[in-house]
């Protein structure tokens, strides 16, 4: 069964592994005539780890360098598949081998070694490392230039870690200039703070911690979507899920709705600027699975990094009984940073799928004569 | 653009609208030699409306009865698609004629004139109608009979109305003899009685009430899923937010796993009657986008009812300017007790749609010799 | 696995059994805003079958009444799934009872049989039968309104019966003035008596007729379709074979192409009235998979009917030894007659899809204010 | 719109450019532990191009090297998309930039140019060109050997080439050992000779010659396709199609059956060995949509190569006024013979895509304890 694949008109197929020799992507059905070049992808991977502080991440700090090998001619999309790689350089595929019979748990491990017969790539997660978010975000980076020539913005933070949450709601101007100054992209400075002593807290016990990516889009246009089963949101979500680590994605007020009278929730109609406006945003900017023309808001659940250095209770599947686990190798105390440039490329090509199959055409693109 | 069909091998392809002449649903790969009548659909379109407090549902109390139109031949499926149809009788469209100007608030009317440019069918909410789950529940009807031939039971229950919540982990025996007997479909009835003033009280004050519905699949087998895209709670979020009204899902303990650490939110594993499973079951069943076998768990987010005969503020879209609106017509003062059984048939179709694609046959179906 | 959809944005999903309760089709991501009714549908159902002939098809004359049941409002297509159906009525099952363990040569009995393992319905062919092609002439008639909004006219004749064929290019004023008024759907008033000859004799000797359909598509404009997999050819190719009775398909020159040399089989280039059109049109229309803008044009082949009147040799499967076999019940002695508005309508829809895919967007469609 | 992957559970999206840095593809869906390697592709990339006549293929002699850059570890197949790629080394550039405003008769560089808005790759025909058969050959290696595991084998073979046509019926073995060693690989060698010295003249006669391709599966199982849109033969039509310079499919006795009676072209049914077989097999192994258990057999129409040396008329698009064009650069005199194991790759790819979605697994595969 296939199923690396996502989009219909502007459809993502991923591929590689973590200690594979890289990591890919195609992306088919971007419009030709696109300026994109290796430089509109590279700042976003660069994005994916907070380098400014090295103890918050994994050992791995790998600098990944993009190529792209079809579908950009003369520097601009031609219309053609669009493949990008990222190679894997820094792998240690010793750390796995001991591991074998010895299921993590909270990881994928099990599961895999199931269903793949045995078969599968285990070094690293394989197919289920998080690792895997750089073929996302490279697909995202082009999402994002198709998006931007039709005005829109998508931009994803993070909202809280642990226990630490900010109640800030950022201007975009706070959002891009602060958010990825901070090695927990988080655009509340003193939040952030917090949040940083909290993941390296965490780190000291031998444990992990999660928490919650927000991420808008602004200025999309009214209408698109669908009711049903291709529903914006239900697109989004799905896309969202295809990150590792997500356990939950809700949008606009989300749960919260779920508490409320519909007095308090629903948001009142408004004229603003000669626009038909709504006073609050309660419904996150989809309504019946179609955008309202008001800012897209989703925060996404994001559970603590799986492997702990603490010791775990686990199964020798060889001998099907009572094991022990302690997971070496390295690891991130929290992948809630990295997690928020994946979520907010998870969002941008759904939101470019839609827009392609809905016939919006970028504004710089015009019919050569 | 085409935007209503589901899955990739069991497919379900919905049509119709609320005041039209009815709804519909063609489901195409149902394996052929599935015992299948309208006695397996009739029960759970029946479920949909709680007949024993009629004053918690709109005044519209449709008895819909289904026909099945083709692919199933002496009791059995035929591998043939499947269409089935519930014709709309009780339907007064004429409430709608007069507010085509004055989108709803927290209704698609507005996105929907917009998108559709004026040639949606408005009536009743059209395609955007809760009506319309009476699709999902035909396929979901189909589906359960599919899975129920793998051992599979799914089921879904009220968690929350407003903010009553029942805090009660109910065995299977109590889901299935309790749930319905609930006019809110609440299986703690204690807690049930307390969501049932709820939403009278709502109704008196001419507003309504949310909720939250979980949803549990018993003895899904080890391996069902995929990493990243076609990811098992990926397609689950997919098709849930497919449901109107659903603004959140969140799978195992979901929002809560981030506020945890890895040691408390890891599901250790252990041996159990000679089977892997784990001790605690977090994750909801799903690990790296793959089915753990152990139960899979999700609780989704209802919005409250956004039709509330409460004055509310909209805009009069043939002039652009303010106007007040009060939303006359038959309302749910709370539509969750309906979402409760069209949740649990999104998740069963893309359970029933995972496991043809990954081989899993009904242990009914044998070569006829 | 699912198998009875076509298309990517315009989707046709069909259902229904020769001698089930009816015929019927889905059609999904027809623009909103194109004017529909059952008048536009019922003359192609109308022309399925060449009444002033009844010698020429089986006794099974069938008024076919078309039923739009979804997606149509106030005279409009609104954009959700079209759901039209034809009841079956003229059924006698009985004449297949007796042959249940006799597959009859050349029909599906058999591999049905085994794939579906006893359980598909075989009453009539059930879903292999000829008058499956009802779904998709009503789905074509829905592609060819879509495609008259932008000036594209399909149209379908007959070619050859049997070694009987007309050399004859006729005008596209001779085709629709002609075509129908023919019993064979022969443009060729002389070649035309020739053919009813011919069928009336292969009647008489117990025996059936193929023969050739060839189908024009005007004005379709450059560029539709796409290098590859998703290339025009390939995906009209698909949808001619999805017509029962088909066995082979060319575009242009067809396998006359293979003869010639390059020099002979090229069309060289030219400007007319400011336009670049090819001097001639070898290539029928379809370059790399694309649009020239050249007339789109293919011929099939249509097998003699299976079902003859002559005893054949066939297996009894219950005892796996050796039988003979008259096919009883009511067949056409040439189905090339009914081909050809299926083929007509398979041409419609597929350029319907890529013409949606591409973003070509019917005239008629104006944004409502 | 993106059209760059064909199937759909064993899928195969392309990628790359007859100039561009590579050619490649992903495969997805392809079982878990299929024994696979770089060997098993780089056979069938060697015989692309018959090395024993140069003079029979353009100047441009790549020895194309393939990489498996994922989805294969400790030599098997892990479940994971398989990405494969081969360099493109020899290109020659400059021969196209002279030609860009005027389109070369039989190719797509108009089309494509009002497709793409001018920014297409025209490099070499860009995604156009026969080169980009490499791809769907190293997706072919693949899908053979999942067959191979079946005990399929699927192999094409030259039948004609201009008006030089084999009637000879070869056997399993004389295919196998014969057809490669024949530089325009037919297996019969006398025919051969002439069909070398038909090129060789062409060739210098500054001229092309097209051909037909005869493409035989052996052991394909009863039952592996589907009625209607599915059908066995309509997906594998498709895929021939996306070869280029196809024109033509026929199935079995093919167009020759439009002029067949009933009783000549009906296959009886007989039992052989305990198997129900039929006494010929006119049908070309596909009956109804599904494979019969007969050897599936299909014939495909090439026209001759388009690049002529001979000058021709054109337009100039930058003046809209007619012009002359000879084609320079490198092009094969007749490119039947590299078709043949392009259309075998995609015969293969078809039915590997409906074998794993009709549940049939590799014998090989066993579940790893």
């Amino acid at each position: 069964m296939a199923g690396n694949s996502i989009g219909k008109e502007f459809v993502i197929t991923s591929f590689g592994e973590s200690h594979g020799k890289q990591v890919g992507v195609v992306i088919d059905g971007c419009p030709a005539g696109l300026p994109f070049s290796e430089v509109d992808v590279q700042g976003d991977l660069d994005r994916r780890i907070p380098l400014q502080k090295p103890e918050l991440v994994s050992g791995r700090v790998e600098k990944d360098v993009v190529k792209i090998l079809s579908g950009v001619f003369n520097g601009f999309t031609t219309g053609a598949p669009i493949c990008m790689t990222v190679e894997n350089r820094e792998t240690r595929s010793s750390d796995y081998e001991s591991l074998r019979n010895l299921p993590r748990p909270a990881h994928s491990d099990y599961q895999a070694t199931i269903k793949y017969r045995g078969f599968n790539d285990y070094r690293g997660g394989g197919r289920f490392s998080g690792r895997l978010t750089v073929a996302i975000i490279m697909a995202g980076a082009l999402a994002k230039k198709l998006l931007s020539s039709l005005d829109i913005a998508v931009f994803a933070y993070t909202k809280s870690i642990g226990k630490t949450r900010t109640e800030k709601q950022p201007s975009l101007d706070e959002i891009k200039q602060t958010t990825y100054q901070s090695a927990v992209r988080c655009p509340d400075p003193a939040c952030a703070q917090h949040m940083e002593t909290a993941i390296l807290n965490a780190r000291k016990a031998g444990d992990s911690l999660g928490g919650v990516v927000e991420c808008i889009a602004l200025k999309v246009p009214v209408g698109v979507g669908a009711p049903l089963f291709d529903a914006l949101d239900a697109d989004l979500a799905k896309a969202v899920f295809s990150v590792p680590a997500v356990k939950g994605v809700e949008f606009g007020a989300g749960f919260s709705l779920a508490k409320m009278k519909g007095s308090e929730a629903n948001d009142a109609f408004t004229v603003q600027s000669g626009k038909v406006v709504t006073v609050t945003n309660q419904a996150g900017g989809i309504l019946g699975g179609i955008s309202s023309g008001m800012p897209i808001t989703l925060r996404v659940a994001i559970k603590p990094t799986p492997s702990i250095a603490k010791e775990q209770q686990t199964v020798d599947l060889s001998k099907m009984e009572h094991a022990k686990i302690t997971v070496g190798g390295r690891h991130d105390p929290c992948v809630v940073p990295k997690a928020v440039p994946a979520i907010e490329a998870a969002v941008a090509i759904t939101l470019a799928d839609h827009l392609v199959r809905a016939g919006f055409l970028p504004k710089v693109l015009k019919r050569q004569e």
